[in-house]
């Protein structure tokens, strides 16, 4: 990746941070674009190059944290079992994520409290399966793309159901444990 | 039920399977209310008395199901733990359906193939969840909706996401294996 591109995820990850911050503060819908050009400190013009709308600042999120998911568990060691990789893959996010209870809560009622978000984010999320499918189908020995073999599918979608469970568990818990506890007690009553 | 209401539901589903065939037909956008009306052999008038829009029509199969699948599975012995009784319940709808992969290719292209069905399909569908998952509490001895336990949450959310990828796979493969075959292979490869 060459230094201009480098240069544009990194203007891009500060616009999103101040933009959910201030959607958390004060409500998607009451934020406006001038108001996220003005707290990132750059002019409506230039916020425009990056983003057409305030979905997609939200919802950029999203679709980057399952390039970063895919990413990790590409890397881990052939030897796992995509049970292993997926979960060794899904902590090293939760922990780059430092996610509080209070923000995960915040953002999940954002995104279930505002239409427009809802529905393009399941969408998205859903594109998370994809993104994971292919290093599982490697890891089962499954030829690429073997849409007659729902196994991978299965697993890769089993894997983040957990996830979703997980973090829905943590939030209401308050943070007391980890919500790795969480995942793991999901996993091995699924699997147990 | 009372006569009225049961004469009512009957009314709807006869109502919902003229539409859905017209729709698998003739496409979805093409259809309208009027000739539903008229294939249905009943006055727009009274048509809209059942049915506010078209996807209404469409997605109501989907909640429908839904509730089916519920009953059933409160129905399956209390000493089945869950998996053994989601299976029996999916089961029991694969079998009322009579699916052919025909038909489930068809449906599905069109739900993915008309944003306004699509993004409510999701919605409608992952309210199975909160349909399912009180069964599966008991079964696994969990208080009632205790939030902080993700168990239940995520064993249906996985036998859903197996019954997602199998359906998949069958509808890929033609329809020479049975749908059940695809099921129980994706529930192996998550539990093995």
């Amino acid at each position: 990746m060459g230094l201009r591109e480098r240069t544009r995820q990194a203007v891009r990850a500060d616009i999103a941070a101040t933009a959910m911050r201030l959607f958390l503060e004060r409500g998607f819908d009451a934020v406006t674009m001038e108001q996220i050009a003005t707290e990132a400190g750059i002019s409506r013009r230039s916020l425009f190059r990056y983003f057409a709308t305030k979905e997609d600042i939200a919802l950029g999120d999203v679709a980057e944290r399952g390039a970063r998911i895919q990413e990790l568990l590409e890397a881990r060691p052939a030897s796992e079992g995509p049970w292993e990789a997926l979960r060794a893959a899904l902590q090293t996010v939760v922990e780059e994520g430092e996610f509080t209870p209070e923000w995960a809560r915040k953002t999940s009622e954002m995104f279930h409290g505002t239409p427009s978000l809802r529905a393009r984010q399941m969408e998205k999320q859903s594109r998370w399966h994809g993104q994971l499918v292919p290093d599982v189908e490697r890891r089962l020995g499954v030829a690429p793309g073997s849409v007659t073999d729902p196994r991978a599918t299965a697993i890769v979608a089993s894997a983040l159901a957990c996830l979703d469970a997980a973090v829905e568990a943590w939030i209401k818990d308050g943070g007391a444990r980890p919500v790795e506890e969480f995942y793991d007690r999901a996993v091995a009553a699924v699997r147990g």
